[in-house]
């Protein structure tokens, strides 16, 4: 090992590259990490947070609404889209010197370099013009949103990155895409605001999901104000004389709008670095980097983990995978990455809270299959008059008492999810859930309050 | 059994003898219930519901404010009390029909009238002057604040009763109280506008909860702006000649406020109701019923659930005892109440929320008790610059690695301790926690990210 520059060097400074490289370098591998744009990747800069911190902005228009039925009266507030992008600007910048911190303060090395593998040994930092050596390599380098280079005017499109920082709000925006990134901004700007329209080309918005999640969501979302038109996708953009756009969907409508967001995918991030010069297998179809149970590549001392695997791409699942790799790169304690039932939230609004099985999945699976369902309006818009209902359904193994499922559409949905994540990783029942005593007044206490299936399904028939 | 007129009657109209009366009628049971007031019970009419809707309203002011960091511009909003009286009196009063409508539609026969028990099987019904007969009779009359007749000035005070429907905003209150009732409404008022001072004659609010959280939660509430009083205690209030009134608190200091609300402590309603007449037992210093395991007071057809028998006063516990005593006396299926680890929430701003043991009580009996412990701002309060920290916390049993208490202080709390009582009551450990993959961005995330102890208590010494 001593031959080589560094023990570790990691590419791609998102939040599994930067958890790999500190906590390789706090056991005092010598570690460096190269990262062509900003420390923190996607998540910080460009995904999770900048998107929750304007799920909050667009929020507050609803607060004030609400307020009127408590007795408040509030004059008509007016929002300023440079305020926002600035203000997150300052929280991510913050956010960012943590993370290039967090490695330094570890031990490591930062790069601000785009790296190229040049041989399973050696990397090219580019900026710098010269090589390191390391005994391991790790890929880290994440995904971005797919391009759609067959969509004549697709040049006039946005996608997620550059929706963060427009210039300024648009009065109408269409997204295409019906995934959570699609749904997620099109209940941002329609807080802002702005006409929004959400065309995707399945039949339900959010596939994967839960179909009563989905269908309700779609409700309410539409009840707000967002348009929604499913089975239908853009046949081309075109830039209009007043600057504006026409977003000519399939059979015929036009939408006139101000910005055409696409959020048709993510894929990795796997040109241009010398994979294929060294062999590295990847997926034909995504580019992914194929790794084993452990994210080994088909090169044995190179690793990924992270988005650009392809696996789940999801921030905690990058960091436990970072996590694992430590374990068994550098601690002798092979470690696999555990891929099942991880909780996950959609922050749209309301929020979809959800961990296990869908009632579709689980009929697939289990003969017997109880669902437990409630659908009421949250306490706050009894005085608030808010035409929105929370939906809670449990499903539930009817042999072995199993909870397999839990989904939550409504206020705190990623909350409940986070935890309720506890007991269904643990492969509680029913009853466990049953004997917990109810908190009142919550939304969550429905959760331990459901007594009786609402329905069952036997062999997939509902009953 | 035929020769009484009911099979069950139930004195007290509120949630647990609604519940009671509810399933016993749906059994087929004869049911007549008799309340004097309105049906809901301290927790519909003057307790949890409005609580939760003041709170709310309470809580919008900040909402005004921290949407400044998120662009926004909010002319000064305005209150108007009287709204939200209103507003609050129709709910209850929607909800108030809904519970005597579940009794009804379920067969049982309401009453609007005080019950005097005049033979262990005959009721005297006062407001029709006439009495019926039942087989087996359920107590469930609830509490009510706790009078102090010793204070000098006492008239001039008001309880939580009445702070509900107060006829105008004070502009300045004094709650004397360090429990979660004079907490919760400490920053419902606070929150409302109101000059709010704590009077509490212990040394900390909140006996008996964690004492990291109440530590901060004083801290939070005093930098809001509402001032806490410990070790203080009021020894007269009078009536000023311009109509307000003055506290004289120990040690010589007087704040001049608009009303004064004592809640010191809540009893339970047992007089004027021929208790002592049928030889019930009753605790001398509380006048409680005192019941056995199965809720069966000293008399064998004479059944007790909820506050009056001042066990566990939460609304989830009364229903739950109501659920346990309609098992053990109509279906032959003797059914203890569990009163083991009961999560509960204190709607104070920052929510508490906990469930199982606190530090100290673990360490009392556990000789070897791991913290962790984490105090972050939620991101929401990123951008919004509000100086309020989240306080998350497990006290874990090492040798076992049970988790024996969560304690979380911050947005949402309530519905964290709901779902954290799941995995607590079950007794999972550390272990399943860790296991459990995070939701990101949440705040309940670091309770399943927190990987070391903070610190340790070995034998009651911090180490």
């Amino acid at each position: 090992m001593a031959g080589y520059d560094y023990d570790l060097f990691v590419i791609g400074g998102g939040s599994g590259g930067v958890r790999a490289a500190r906590v390789a370098a706090a056991l005092g591998k010598r570690v460096g990490i190269a990262e062509e744009y900003r420390f923190g990747g996607t998540c910080v800069i460009r995904g999770c947070v900048p998107k929750k911190l304007y799920v909050y902005a667009s929020q507050f228009p609803e607060h004030f609404a609400d307020a009127a039925g408590y007795g408040w009266t509030v004059p008509e507030a007016s929002f300023d889209w440079q305020t926002l992008v600035a203000n997150k600007d300052r929280e991510i910048s913050r956010l960012e010197a943590i993370y290039k911190k967090n490695v330094e303060g570890s031990g490591g090395e930062t790069f601000h370099t785009r790296a190229m593998i040049v041989d399973p040994h050696v990397i090219h930092l580019l900026s710098e013009d010269r090589t390191v050596t390391a005994d391991q390599i790790l890929i880290a380098t994440g995904g971005r949103p797919a391009a759609h280079p067959a969509l004549p005017g697709h040049e006039h499109c946005i996608f997620s990155n550059e929706a963060f920082d427009l210039k300024e709000l648009p009065k109408a925006i269409m997204i295409e895409g019906g995934g959570y990134i699609a749904v997620e901004f099109a209940n941002i700007f329609h807080g802002l605001g702005v006409d929004t329209t959400l065309v995707y080309r399945g039949k339900e918005i959010l596939g994967r999901f839960d179909m009563d999640l989905r269908r309700t969501l779609h409700e309410t979302m539409e009840k707000k104000g967002i348009k929604i038109l499913c089975h239908s996708v853009s046949e081309s953009v075109s830039k209009r004389p007043d600057g504006r756009l026409d977003a000519q969907l399939i059979g015929g409508q036009v939408l006139t709008v101000d910005q055409v967001m696409l959020a048709i995918g993510r894929i990795p991030n796997t040109e241009n670095m010398g994979l294929e010069g060294i062999g590295l297998d990847m997926t034909a179809a995504t580019g992914a980097i194929k790794v084993d149970p452990y994210s080994c590549t088909s090169i044995d001392n190179i690793w990924a983990i992270g988005d650009v695997t392809n696996r789940v791409q999801l921030t905690p699942v990058a960091i436990h995978e970072a996590m694992c790799f430590v374990e068994t790169a550098f601690k002798d304690n092979p470690t696999a990455p555990d891929h099942d039932t991880i909780a996950t939230a959609v922050f749209s609004q309301p929020e979809i809270g959800t961990v296990g099985l869908s009632e579709d999945e689980a009929v697939k699976r289990f003969a017997d299959v109880e669902i437990y369902r409630a659908s009421f309006r949250p306490m706050r818009h009894t005085l608030s008059g808010r035409d929105e209902k929370m939906l809670i359904k449990l499903v539930v193994d009817g042999a072995s008492r199993r909870v397999l499922g839990a989904h939550i559409l409504g206020p705190d949905a990623g909350e409940m999810a986070q935890l309720l994540g506890i007991p269904l990783k643990a492969g509680l029942t029913k009853d466990d859930f049953d004997r917990t005593m109810a908190v009142h007044p919550t939304a969550s206490e429905e959760l331990v309050t459901m007594y009786k299936p609402t329905y069952r399904v036997k062999d997939g028939e509902r009953v």
